[in-house]
């Protein structure tokens, strides 16, 4: 069986590849190596081929599966995408980093570790400047997939209490647990708030100014998932007008990887009570192969028995 | 019993001291306040009167206890102090904030969330800059009373594992446990170093080049002890020669409070590498009378049983 791989691939890593499909009984082919492709079954595609991917379903007869290399798939436009092509996407892969990633901006945000040290620069050296104990604190997490259960974790090695928003009501360990229905509850009583929702036609500007208004005056917002689940004015307006509150930013409204360009309609990076990075929270070590090898898995999982992983739900999206 | 109290207190703390210190059958007397001090046996002391506590020894005929409201105690001139009178330290009163703010700013150092920010308010996006994964990663605590171990705590909760210097041998959950005997190993083979050390005539001066130099060349080191623990001048050029080594520091070797002023001999902060705050680990919300409990507790066991808590070993200090 074929498997077109969409992703740029350097050609030690293609060797590799080539032997990881085939130990699953499956042909590996790169896009860039003229191959036909009236037999390819199954693709696997990192994000900025999920843009195009309309261009490639009509060269590709047989498809039957799309796996994404990333954990999101909302770039894909799933109204372009015949019913019969299963899409996968690669949830969880990432999630670790991730998750490390959102504590590390909630704990610095806390501890106004980059407001503190820029004082510091400026020569003023104010040993009484309160930070938040984070001990006992309440941690909001909505979606509860594997970004939002590592992060689950790691508030709980804290210290944290932990109430979740989930699709499926999660009993272990959490002192409340209910579906986008009760964000308003949440989002009021939590201390923290984390967000790792995929993008889709649920979430989409979820996070008005009226949302925020609900949450408390100093609490500490942390986006991983995707920038436009956030309105983004709504947010820059809020973040100004309550410097108690902040935010760690990881994924932005313009970002290279998807617009083509990374600009700022508002500068978020001007506020003291933001800390920025440049969507790199899954980026550690290992973390391309890893993801790779997970995709691959899945792609395994449907071969063999019909029924992978992280089958997306396309009515989510349309 | 007559207690005098030498610190800062607003008019309402004073109150409730009095009132604490009535409820163990002790008189709570100010400074400013113009008592009788002949027959005070016993006084709390904030660090900046640690420094002139010989000038009020003199004058105290019966005291018997000094206890500190700070945890270090390393300001105080041991050779001045009579024999008879007994020294206690306040250790354990801050460790909660200070080991979460240690943990805080390693963390905000793995993931470079200060050099990010700063490279994306000049406009560079780079969203595969790479980050270390936390979880998996060894720690070493060189130190382990109150602060170690919440550090100790923290990481765990992380996923990372552990190793520590302490007078004690640690068995619990710890990799290795060792005293400064095992500096060197510790610091070979650990990804973070954290400093949770009391400043004493064992620890001063104690991280030089040569320490550094066995360090792993991406290791990250934290201090949120005191600063003479590492030497200044090597700490900095470490850190400017090798440029993937990063340190958080939090106590400084000139700072407002001990030395009147504070100045930087090198410019730490000019460097990407480096994440500074003023000392204010500690100060979260209701530390202050937290403290100031702690350390009257200490004092009723000691007049209760004799016993305190947190005896100061002359010996280290002398």
């Amino acid at each position: 069986m074929k498997l077109l791989i969409l992703a740029k691939v350097p050609d030690d890593m293609k060797e590799v590849a080539r032997k990881m499909a085939e130990s699953i009984g499956m042909q590996a082919i790169f896009e860039e190596d003229g191959n036909d492709w009236s037999d390819v079954e199954a693709l696997l595609s990192f994000i900025p081929k999920l843009r195009t991917m309309n261009s490639y379903i009509s060269k590709l007869p047989k498809l039957k599966l799309i796996q994404t290399l990333s954990a999101g798939v909302d770039l894909l436009d799933f109204n372009q995408i015949p019913d019969n092509i299963t899409v996968c996407s690669n949830a969880g892969a990432f999630a670790l980093p991730v998750a490390e990633h959102a504590v590390s901006m909630a704990m610095a945000l806390s501890k106004n570790l980059l407001s503190n040290h820029m004082k510091m620069k400026n020569g003023v050296f104010n040993q009484r400047s309160p930070s938040i104990k984070l001990e006992g604190k309440m941690a909001g997490v909505l979606g509860y997939g594997g970004i939002g259960r590592e992060i689950g974790r790691l508030c709980r090695g804290i210290g944290m209490e932990l109430q979740v928003i989930s699709r499926k009501l999660v009993s272990e360990n959490v002192s409340f647990s209910g579906n986008l229905d009760s964000l308003d509850r949440v989002l009021q009583s939590s201390d923290f708030v984390f967000i790792s929702l995929p993008l889709n036609r649920y979430t989409k500007n979820l996070i008005t100014s009226d949302k925020l208004k609900k949450m408390k005056k100093d609490a500490i917002l942390v986006n991983v998932a995707r920038a436009a689940i956030i309105n983004e004015q709504d947010l820059y307006n809020h973040l100004r007008e309550n410097p108690e509150f902040k935010a760690g930013i990881d994924v932005w409204w313009q970002e290279p990887i998807t617009t083509g360009e990374y600009e700022m309609k508002y500068p978020f990076l001007d506020l003291p009570n933001v800390i920025g990075s440049p969507h790199n929270s899954g980026i550690v070590p290992d973390i391309d192969i890893n993801a790779f090898m997970s995709a691959l898995k899945n792609v395994e999982l449907w071969m063999k028995t019909g029924k992978p992983h992280n089958v997306v739900r396309r009515e989510d999206y349309t």
